[in-house]
This record gives C-alpha cells, structure tokens and sequence, in this order.
C-alpha cells in the first residue's frame, strides 16, 4: 500500500469507532504482533492513546522493554490474520511469515508497520501509571500513516468470543463534536 | 424496553467494539446524559471500564460528585438523541425531555437507566488516579441489563466530525479468544 503522513490531529478518529487492531513490538531481534481490541483516546493533539496488554501475552514483554509499538488498523480481508494472530504466542511463531503479513520500516519507533493496513501509528510509551494494576499503558502516537485509497475502511470490531462485526454504512450529521 | 439483568462476564463484550454510548449521571436532583466514545474495557470479571470525561462537560462535575453513573448504549433510532445530547449543555438543558429518552430507576446506583437504550450499565467509580492528567476513571460495572429482544443491535460508531458508522454484517470465527 502507498501511505501518506496524516495529520496527528486526526489519529484519534481513526481509533474512536472501536476498530480491532494489530499491535507491533520489536526489541533486540525479536519481533511480536498483537491483535488488541482494549484501546481508546485519551487526548486529541498530541494525540494520546490508552491500551491494556497483558503481561500474558509475549507482546507484553516488548513492549515493555522497548517503550514503543505501532498500532495498525486491518479491514476485513485481512479478518485471518487478525484471528491467526489472537490465537497464537510470539514465543514460537513467526506472524509476519505464518499469516502473510508484510513488514516495513517505521520512521520514528523500532517496531514495524504492517504494509497490508490501511493505518499505521507509531506510538511511544509516555504513562505506565495503571500498569501494574491493569496492565494499561499511555501511549503517544508520534508519527502517523494513511493509504488515502481507502475511503471508506471495513473495519472490524470484536463482540467476543470470536465474532466481528464488520463496519457497515456511514451517516454524516450535523454534530459539533470533533 | 424489557430489560434483562446480563452476566457480568458479558460485559466488555458489549463495549469492545466501540460503540457511542450515553453516560447518565446524577447528583442533588441534578441529571444529565452526555454522549461519549472514549471507553474502554479493562478487564472481564469483574468487569473494568476505562473512560474520558472531559471536565468542560457538565457530567464531569456530577459523576466526580457522585463516583456513580450509568453507560447505556443505544442503536441508530436514536442517533438524532446522540447527536443532541453531543451538542448541548446539561447545565441548561433537561436532555432527557428535549431528546425523548426515559429515565428509569438503576437497581445499585443513583444515575438513571435510559430505556430506549437496548443495553444499561451501572457503574461506580474505583479508580481516579489518571484523573487529573487525563480526565480519566476506572469504572466498575456493578449490575447490567439488556433488551434480550435485540440480538443484533445497530450500534453507533463516531468517525469523527459528526459521521457515524453503523455496524454492518456480523461474521463468527473459530477465534479462541475472549
């Protein structure tokens, strides 16, 4: 996909309707992708954004150690990869080659951007206040990109226990609310 | 609406996929609905629930007051209500009677249910300690209630600037999580 930067001030609408998204962690060689559906907007600019990572999950650990992650948003033919990925651990899977996710270098963090997303955001860990408690971190997202093909995104958005709802049609109102 | 009390251990199914909801609060005779998208799930039993209220918004005040308040969730019959209730102030106005939405008693917090929502959650307050950075609370989902009737709700999802998406086509997978 060709991306674009887009604006950081309108990253925050990107994750307010509840998209699932895949999560990118690197840290010495090592290499992780998360599906995570438990994140929300904490800020507009710089946009702040809060997620909980269990220290279950090998992600975990990267995160961790690192500081840093990419949040990148699927739609539905990459659906998958979003459950392959949920399904399986980074300690013995390589999820970039097993469920045909590309990788590409990102510009301000060390983990990769998934080239089959129409979104990718470049996050720094900036508040782990409640990480202990809940394993809920603060992140910054310091760098945004966009394929500006896709318009209108398939989205999807978990209901538990395996089943997705997939973005249906779009209303424009007349709402103040940025 | 008939309502059903819902197990708790189904609740962050409910809000996982990102859907606008309408956060009652009351304090002293004072009630008012504001429309938020900025919620997360935090953890399944008891069920946690990360959230921004902004303290230019009138709930604010009432919630920080009270530690109660109950997220309702409603379908896109009532998106010129969450559109209203987005765009105005409840310190001059009765939302509830200029929007058409009705009260109903909660069983364990003060705030009230609104029934024209398919889904109500009684909340309480328990954790403030990103309030101050972030306007951000940890909220306990203490009773849930939902509409049995209503098996595929046509939840609401704010893209930002007044545009919604409607949730679409649902789709099950062999996915083993949560």
């Amino acid at each position: 996909m060709v991306k674009r930067p887009l604006p950081l001030s309108k990253v925050h609408a990107l994750l307010e309707p509840g998209p699932v998204v895949l999560l990118t962690t690197a840290h010495r060689g090592r290499v992780d992708v998360m599906t995570m559906s438990w994140h929300v907007p904490m800020e507009f600019e710089p946009p702040l954004v809060g997620c909980v990572v269990s220290d279950r999950d090998f992600s975990h650990g990267l995160l961790k150690a690192s500081g840093e992650c990419v949040i990148n948003i699927p739609t539905k033919d990459l659906l998958d990869a979003v459950v392959g990925c949920g399904n399986t651990s980074g300690r013995d899977t390589d999820k970039f080659a097993r469920f045909g996710l590309t990788p590409r270098p990102a510009s301000m963090v060390g983990a990769p951007l998934i080239d089959e997303c129409f979104a990718n955001l470049e996050c720094r860990v900036v508040d782990k206040r409640l990480a202990k408690a809940y394993c809920f971190l603060v992140l910054e997202v310091v760098k945004a990109w966009r394929d500006p093909a896709v318009k209108r995104p398939s989205t999807l958005h978990h209901e538990g226990s395996g089943t997705f709802m997939v973005a249906g049609e779009r209303v424009v109102t007349r709402s103040r609310m940025p």
